[in-house]
């Protein structure tokens, strides 16, 4: 059983027991297409494109492996948004048969398991059914599941609140994007802490006003010195 | 007990087993009558009457087998809402003798149990009674119970979030109806694929002005070629 | 000038002298196309689209002459959503060669003028742009001009909010679909009664259900006797 | 012209200049009836029901003429909710005949010239039909009219903003329950003081509380005395 | 132990196996006081007290113990609100010594036990405190508790929202004032039909309306047959 | 009349000709009462007194003469809120005898008067009443009145757009806390600009934390040079 | 007086007589600064900024002249956003000396008027306050003025309504981003169209997505034919 | 284990045995930093600066531990609100270097763990980091772990609610500001109540507000005596 698994991660401190482990982590981004994303209506269009974003340019910094997936592309549900393989040029597509819920897919539920990665971190449209299927049933198989609610989208916000009580009822483990983030950042010692520091303006875009205020302060403060 | 039940939905990839199977199927449609319609607040009465009116569209194009109940139909609470009946022929109306709740009903409970079937879909007005109430008894005998929030209705926001959070403490799975339509689908490579395709648009309304692009936009590539 | 247009609407009590008068009202109906309507944030696109739908049936019905055009519709703009010519099969199309505002066409502003009505009574999407600029330009030069909000689209609550403002500010009457249905309506004794009634139930769906429960309470009542 | 009438109001120091001369207003309630309120989206049933009692209350109390009509009892749209008459036995009905806008039957509009009081307060369901008609059609032929916007109803927060744009556009004054309280009381050193207060906790039902906290603690004052 | 007691409410189709026992329940109001009602801002204070007028009623009606409770009512706290006691002369009320926490004070908690009932349906102000902490205590020592979320109320939305939370987490069972009444009512073949019947009107506003509706409906019928 | 009166405050370029006159100005804060804020709904009670202290400080800053007064303190209504004579010791109290609207008060307008002032900026509670009143009779005697919107507050939102539609009809101008501020503070190049800058942090929230990165991320500037 | 300037952009059907002459427009971006970003309230942030770049990217394409200025740019205030420049070079910054109000500025007055410019667009941050005042003493002074509500921001909804008010009632006229491009753009029969064309998915992110849905449905359909 | 350890705040009425024994309590405050602050959209940036004030002085007036931390606060992310250590100055801060997760720090969990407390009562900016990542990691290692929502901050409602739900999940206590209050006070039979009941007002404004009106109508009453 994966749980058995000891985390690289987990520090001295104890710090990180409960968090995810970067080296096992497999994001999965499922119909994020322009077709579906018009239906969305528990988060702005932007908002969602642009944490999709951060998610992808994350992937591509900490070399986390992301597989790609979509449900009838040449018809109305459109294409993946282009930012996602644009960003994060490693990710892997995997084409479907026109099944509903990626799990069904043999392809892609092989493409996962050669990864030899058993936590799931998945982000889709629509999150009660792109994201849901496949997490219900990676969960029954004992795979760690992440569901990032804020880079995925419902059609509704009733839909979007009951997605998250299904998703902690069936033992999945919701998150946001600025979450995520953090959670495989873990420390600002590390070389790509600049890098990283960019992509917190992207999950909350106040932050990118916050330092650009504080490079101009220091620059009064250098400049009166 | 059911849940040993083998079900015959559940693909080699293991795609699946976390979801409804379909021919285990029965869907409860508990007091959507008119003058309980007036006192829904948790959503608007034509996105209600639209998600139930794609539930009896769907158990028709799937052959899934509908009962209807209403409470006190000649009294205020009113008729059901005509769409039911005139979209899912099939259902079958068990009437009561003035049972708050449909599961204290014997004919109610004895139509139920002689499909054999196991999971029960149900939604109703109000959610947190006529869809409750029988939700927790059947819980309580082994069914596998899903309740639509958004084809159910509550008098009021907190009424509808204390709901969900009594259907999950309950062991109820709380869904939507568009990820109904999703799990009952699960692909678009069936007979059928063009009829669900319309029902989209009746869970989302932008999905139908999705298509109609669409047709418009090849139309314009073939008359430019 | 139009304004001492003597109204046939006006009542001996009075009646109608600040209202519409149904024999100089002429409806135009803008830019109502599926890849606009994506961008609509302050109203629903099912509320948009029946609200639309109600207009296109209460032309029909009063015959009341109706105007619509499209800007760019083979482009990703898309098509005219159909039910406005489904249910207003005596409506004229006129295409226009790229001008944003109507008004812009000679040949708009040409069947405007041939109708010899001098109330314009306007819908679009965008209100903000193809409502309001052909609003603003008719207003200067002496129309009458009501804009229906409901039955038009902004791409923002903010957006929405200025433009009431800015219709007021410029003369322009704001008013909603069912005040249209109401103020073109004016009595129930007239032999178009029950059919207007159904109309009601698409301006404001809890009507629907008001006259499902009426129906039913005086069956009950019939048969009680 | 009923501009130039001195108002009795008016007191020495300038107050009430601007303000409504009680003995000059007739109050109209329009169309509150049992099917119509169903309708209504931009107040809560509850508040409107008890903002229009209040009014019944305070025109009761300071014998202030109220007339009230109905549109179509015997259908649909139902009777007229029953608080009116009970709390202000004095209203005059005014049966219509058909009519949508009341200010279009003679009946009607013979009734209130017959007050010969020129400011028009006005309240009723739906706001941006019962109350907007007979509004501008008054103020058209010069009276002083006020909408009670919470007292009044609209099947949605757009066309409720719409209605406000409107009234302020055509020279109808926009008002509040609670204004009116306040603006008819004018004093509280007059002998219906104590009666007066307790309207103000059906237009504030916090004020209810206020006081019940403040005998209370004037109890404790007195008992620790 | 308690949950071995057998319920006399369940019928025999299994109807009432999860539902509240009414011969077994037992009401607790706690801390309704006009000060504390100031601070509430997860619900209207009308729509909060006409939910416990409810609750005092239908206690009334169907002979319900009922405990109240009041911290401080000579302080700035306030007197409970007289509701309860006027509509339920039959509640006891308990004083406290100071405690915040009713299960605190041996007095409230022997009158709790004297009761021999098991299930606790408790409501206050605020729920995250006066409501939150008798009925963890309760659940603590083996009682059933039900928590109607608005009939209590708390200082914030988002309070609100971890009350909720807390008492799911906690083993309590959430609920609201319509779901509690409809759980005793049980059914319409009871002598207290129309009595109930009332009770519906104040837990939602719109079913007066609609009853309003029904009678004049079934009225018209019987005149015009 | 006032309005040909030179303001002092027009700078060569222009600027200043359509904005408040620092030395014309007299604020007027009116039933500012414990009481009355619980019956606020449009503006929470912290954001309401905090906008309310900035103005009495504002005062005592730019000594710009302040007048309050109080309906019936000794009753329900219950105190001002003590901060508005805590900060601005300056400011006058005038008592009335019962008035409901301030200008019928011969005492308050005398005060008025005495300062030969023309430019009122009012605030109070409630909107509607407390400020909507003595606005409109000072509007009609010519003075130039501004209303401070979320310095005061009404029992509701609707009764909040109301007024504020009602304010822009009576030629009231309508303005905010902030802008009040910024109005009256003009330009940074003055000796109390320290003193003016701390009252943003009140107006606007962020604004302190705002000041609290700049000065930080100036010391480190310096700490790294 | 400029009111009788002919405007080069009226077409023969009458088409832009009410609407802006991009000739004689003039950009005034004022105040956009990233520590008064952190105040505003009525719009998020990211919303704001990719509005204010739109006008940005819409001035530098259609040549239209640009001022910017900021106030204490050193202080907490902070700097420009930077985009404003970035994708505007050809705008032109105009310092302040400390005044809030940037007409008050001799400097930024002269450089308006050494455009010879007539039409004023505005925006900025706050709204109230920064766009308020040179809006009103622009208009005074004869100036038409424009106010994109949607390209600014205020500290709170509150301000946001009261300063959309304000515009209206001092003869400003209130636009929104969307409108504003509309109104420059006018044809999409011109060089740019394919430039503008991308402008709009900034000023509604959903058209982005409904173009990328275009091309993918124009390519399935070439690559079926 | 700890969950044996006897609390010695259980009351012999059993009161207790279910909430926080203060004497066990120890209360972390986690990145409250004036750059974080202005990411924060759950919840206004005075509110929550208010509720962590109301924590920092209850520490100190009932001697609870306190820990600090602060993440980068040399950087953008800036200096911690001062209120906390000026409140509550027996406060210990511990620096961090460079963890994002607080019980990555090794220093800060010695810290932790020499307090010998068990039940940890956490709050920080965001909650979904800053909060949640050392929350679970203690609640994995045994402590009792409450999180008080409404004094931490996330930068979006969505994000809040997912924290929420994943708070329950990982078996960690959320809780609000009023019932951390409620919780620790217990009782106002206590030398304390008085410097407790001002706190109050801190988490409830209205509540301030409240007692001044006590106060009021007690002084009334005694003067009227």
């Amino acid at each position: 059983m994966y749980s058995n698994r000891s985390k690289s991660s987990v520090l001295p401190s104890g710090g990180g027991a409960a968090l995810i482990d970067p080296s096992d982590a497999l994001i999965l981004l499922l119909d994020h297409q322009s077709g579906l994303l018009q239906t969305v209506k528990d988060i702005s269009i932007s908002d969602l494109r642009r944490n999709v974003e951060m998610i992808a340019k994350l992937a591509a910094l900490l070399e986390i492996p992301v597989i790609t997936t979509a449900s009838e592309p040449a018809g109305p549900n459109g294409p993946l948004m282009p930012e996602i393989h644009d960003y994060a040029p490693h990710a892997v597509y995997v084409p479907r048969k026109g099944e509903v819920n990626a799990w069904d897919n043999d392809d892609f539920v092989a493409v996962v398991r050669s990864t030899e990665r058993k936590t799931l971190i998945m982000a889709g449209v629509w999150t009660s059914v792109c994201v849901m299927f496949p997490a219900l049933d990676a969960r029954a198989v004992g795979y760690d599941v992440y569901a990032v609610l804020d880079a995925s989208g419902d059609p509704s916000e009733m839909a979007s609140r009951v997605s998250l009580a299904r998703f902690v009822q069936g033992g999945v483990k919701p998150t946001s994007t600025n979450a995520l983030l953090s959670e495989l950042h873990r420390t600002w010692a590390r070389p790509e802490a600049a890098d990283l520091a960019k992509l917190y303006g992207l999950v909350a875009p106040n932050y990118a006003a916050v330092a650009e205020s504080y490079a101009r302060a220091q620059q009064a403060a250098r400049e009166a010195a």
